[in-house]
């Protein structure tokens, strides 16, 4: 069985996603600058994007991804990403946590909803064979994997910017974990750090 | 003048101490770990230890202090410190803010007691002539300095440990503040990124 990998981007003050994140403003209002490194630059939520990461950025994300089987992630980020158009963009099935498990996505959509973290995790190691398993966000879901010691590897992305509120990575976590270096990316729109998870 | 620049260490999930830190616990508890980069390698409150910073960790200080000419600290810090053995190990007059100004330490032990922040950085920037003033914990003179828009530079290290509890840096502070990376260093003990405060 290969790894679990949560990655997730933050805010210099921990941030996920500044105020009102959801469909209409993605990441929140602000937001949008925990993201520059996906898109290669500024962006808007009004004025659409190009998926142009480059240099060190897109370093850190192909050799991320160049392992991964299958991932998951919670459905507020599914219904945040627009279900990334309908499609799923990541290697693999991308398992959905959600309650509302009765609304299946079509099977050439790459999306699979089930109901909890157990079972995703479960039929995301079956799917990925030896290879690894992602976990997006949001907070909340990495938090109850890393507090249920199903996580191998943090990944955070560092975008230079301090929201001041929104959705905090670790509100309301109180486990004291330690943590090895892995690698670390550095560009002018984030500082990418891979950890392995010690104990 | 010079710059004002701010630093600090954090954990992963953003405290600069553990849970009870002061005069008998430094950091907190756990929170050794924060500074394993400044000592080289693991240390504890009981085994005393060596400063053996080395590698990146002491070319990122080096660089940071080879520009300075005076620093602020709180007096939590000061006194967590234990005045750093009664001598200003820092360059220049380290000013400490705290309400108890009478107390004035001698002359000769570089620390200059003064009762606010905009009376410790006009003072500091006497001191400094025309190099930086180094801005220190705690996290509330940090927190106080950024809303006041006193600091240049934000220079932030962190530690591979999640906490989980203790002394939050941005801990209420709720406004949105716009960074520039200006170089980053990573050593096995922590990554070390300087920010430039953009606005």
């Amino acid at each position: 069985m290969g790894k679990v990998i949560a990655s997730i981007t933050t805010s210099v003050d921990g941030y996920v996603t500044g105020p009102d994140d959801g469909p209409e403003f993605g990441l929140g209002r602000g937001g949008e600058r925990l993201h520059y490194w996906v898109m290669g630059g500024p962006w808007t939520y009004d004025g659409g994007h190009d998926f142009a990461m480059h240099g060190p950025d897109k370093q850190f994300y192909d050799e991320m991804v160049a392992t991964l089987g299958a991932g998951v992630v919670g459905r507020g980020m599914y219904d945040a990403a627009g279900a990334w158009g309908g499609t799923n963009p990541f290697p693999g099935t991308l398992f959905v946590l959600t309650h509302r498990t009765e609304d299946q996505p079509a099977k050439e959509s790459g999306f699979r909803f089930v109901a909890d973290l157990g079972t995703a995790l479960t039929q995301a190691a079956e799917a990925a064979g030896d290879r690894d398993i992602s976990l997006g966000g949001g907070a909340d879901l990495i938090r109850q994997a890393l507090t249920a010691g199903k996580v191998d590897e943090l990944v955070i992305s560092t975008a230079p910017v301090i929201l001041g509120g929104g959705k905090r990575l670790f509100e309301g976590f109180t486990r004291d974990v330690d943590l090895t270096i892995i690698k670390t990316y550095s560009s002018p729109y984030a500082t990418h750090v891979r950890y392995t998870v010690t104990r």
